[in-house]
């Protein structure tokens, strides 16, 4: 029973539907450096209800936790940067971080933004004063949440892909996970955009190829586990009765400030590489700081 | 001489051209309390060519300084208030927060923004439950800077405009005055809109109701004056030889963190009265925290 | 069994000794407005033996929760400003904010320093000045943490005391709680100090009378739940095998950033008012913003 | 005439002394790489009496600008740690940061201490688990202004020296200079501590050997100049009239931000170089990070 369980990566959905593969699903797990990465393919509308994710490729990055500092910082940022570049389309890009700024959980999509190197604007001149050429156009933008704006993001973000016409939009949001050992520990990518309440069609909340017209590759990290998770996950799927006041409520771990400035690093440098091939690591971190 | 010096108020602008007003010009001072309103209006074309700012309305509210605290605060909000609600049209209205949100002196716009009361997409059953009724819709976004997104900002915004179709955009941003003392001590609200370089029609840079189709009113507070306006002014007028290194600087006051919040406090507070006069203050401080 | 369970908060070690008190223990609860609040009094050694806190008083008044805005703020102020005064003996005080400023849950002590009203270097014309008069001296420091400074916090306040000689220490600290609905919903002011490892005599790392010689009034809000005490509280005692990963997370709300901002209000304003009973809560707010 | 310029350099105050300079003075300036460093001796009281500032040795970096990146970075770290190197005793150290972590362009002190590699209350086993050996103890410390505390810092410090009992105190504070092109572009480290009003004699708020017993480097980088100092300055030493409002305001640049973040890394990171010569930067970054 998936009821009570609430997880945005893939990789725990299929953990759930126990211990083979459904029919319409492949999986493979290499290890690269110390890094494991694991793949998912969702090949079939059926597979899909089964698993309860839309279909498409679901890349899982476990990294090393965020709070802590790691001498492997720059390979894990190549392989996001490398799983990213897999899966995103040539020629000019959008990219979105999704989330609340003032809720530090929440903030890793405007966080990304801050360290996103945008090209769109720059002159013809900018390669030869500063000797980087061959840039892609890219533009960024966190728009804010409804609760904020008063806009459906997915309106916000619509009007924009259809005023600069990007070939492909790239989302950052902070994602639940099942599984607290998780938390701020993997970084997931996939092709199939954001779409809340998979299965429903809600075209207005959507960020998806369908409603935006151009790829939407979707990069996340999960920060927060729901309450009835940790219950459900602790009682063996016994019933668990929460105390009323704790049955809404998010948990997300002490160390979340931490957390969210290394996660933010690794997914913004690696989207910068992916879209600038040409540029080094050290070139990306100089031009965002 | 206006060369060297920039200003984007009104009221200086005024000063420069001598005591006596030039024809096409109306101005004048009301206090309200203990607080100067100024209110001037250029009436033509060819006044705004002398004064060098375009034909509207343009109030001076001048503040206690930002830096300071004041038991006067309730008093001011409700000015400021005021002065907005009396240029701004009726109907659904967008707020947009110019600026940059990682350079304090710059930031007055994103930091309103999170102070704005969003209303435009609250369900019919909020009336019911919070008991506040007869909201105007309003929406709020801050869209960030050019070097950031690699988008002009006047694009989105227009784009925005399109998917919306607000009434009226009341746009915030950050101001350059050519007073030291000005800084962080006048809200300057006007019914022009911003156009950069004013005289030249860019149409692509300027948020006005020419450019988005809807009336645009601005809110300002001045937090920087240029290095060349100080030394012109402090000269009087003499040929001023500054150092190569200061003369693209742009200063502010050392209190600039106070005065961006509470100028933001303030800028919001009123904004939010003006659209919504049927809220008190107390309800607006409670409903944005 | 209390093995596996932490909390800090007095009220939640009762509950575990069962449905009847233990001798030597007393405990009332009265609601002051829609206020609940409880005071237990640990009489005897053998009691504080058993329920695993020292003698002393414990208050704990249970605020709305702190991430909701509250028409009742001012109440609630109220109460925990006279709770404290109730413990506090007279004479100049200082005010001690525990905690690392840069993790959000623990940066309750440092953000109640920041609105502390401090008097003890106001000179004599300031009253004349200002019209506050009959101020109580009072200083206020947040020192860090261990591991940022590489001294004992306790070290640092027992300098600072032997310095300006304080008739009472105030100290501030985020603590972990049991129940993961108390969080940012409670404020517990005892009369005990803070001593880590209770039972234990460590006097280099307690803020006690015993190790400062004055009196040691805390308080605390509970801002943390670690996850063996989750584990054990979801399974009814049942033995639960956590992940390697989890086992010593903390877990915190995810809208930890307004608790910490509101909570830190409440009890600073409330300390205040404890301190300085000839001022309003308007005076207070007006003096430290 | 010295009187209204204020500047905490002494490169600066040699400037007003005319060409040549004084008896009991020596200043010699060598490139390393491309950073001028400027090395000034007073060597006699006398000297010290025209200068303005007490006899020892002051060291003046002029580094990139801190708002701007620079691939020049390491080295410049190295240079700030080679100079504090000099000037340093062996043994334990205390760094202190003064200032106001509220506001930005005071907040140097305060950001400086979140990048000190505190090791003071490092274990035994530290070595053996981290491979970094012969570490020196260094404790480290922001306690924060007198208005906040209620304490002169010299108190708060001088309670701390006496706790721990250091053989070297390194104090960090924001500078004002005289000229605007200084801000944010300079580090200045002498051996002289800090003596506010200098001249006159007053132990309780000066930071120096004579107050502290132990040798106190001062590390300083300019980010204010008074508005009588720009008034001053730019009028060729003519009386000036200043706008009241503008007499006593300090003005700083547009970018503050950015320059106390870059100051910060390079002060930090050279002090933790000069007190732990076993690190490279590398470790000393992954080691505060």
């Amino acid at each position: 029973m998936l009821k009570n369980i609430r997880t945005d990566l893939a990789v725990e959905c299929l953990t759930e539907t126990g211990p083979s593969l459904p029919p319409g699903v492949r999986r493979d797990t290499e290890t690269i450096g110390q890094t494991p990465v694991t793949r998912v393919v969702i090949e079939t509308e059926q597979a899909a209800q089964t698993i309860g994710k839309p279909v498409g490729k679901y890349v899982t990055v476990e990294t090393t936790p965020f709070h802590r500092f790691t001498s492997d910082f720059e390979n894990q940022v190549k392989i996001v940067g490398d799983e990213i570049k897999n899966l995103l389309p040539d020629g000019p890009a959008l990219v979105v971080g999704l989330g609340n700024s003032a809720i530090t959980p929440d903030a890793l999509g405007p966080e990304v933004i801050n360290l996103i190197f945008a090209t769109r604007h720059l002159q013809k001149d900018f390669a030869a004063i500063s000797g980087f050429e061959h840039l892609r156009g890219a533009a960024a933008i966190a728009p804010g949440v409804l609760g904020q704006t008063g806009i459906e993001t997915a309106e916000i973000i619509s009007a924009i892909v259809q005023e600069i016409k990007p070939k492909a939009v790239v989302v950052i949001d902070a994602l639940a996970s099942r599984e607290i050992a998780r938390l701020g520990a993997t970084v997931q990518i996939s092709d199939t955009g954001i779409a809340p309440g998979s299965g429903v069609a809600n075209h207005r909340k959507e960020l998806t190829e369908k409603s935006l017209g151009v790829p939407v590759i979707a990069v996340g990290v999960p920060t927060v586990v729901d309450m009835n998770t940790i219950a459900e996950d602790l009682s063996d799927g016994q019933p668990v009765s929460l105390p009323e006041k704790g049955k809404n409520m998010m948990v997300t771990p002490r160390e979340i400030d931490t957390i969210i400035e290394n996660a933010a690093k690794t997914v913004a440098f690696g989207i910068n590489l992916a879209l600038q091939p040409s540029l080094s690591l050290s070139d990306v971190i100089s031009l965002v700081n």
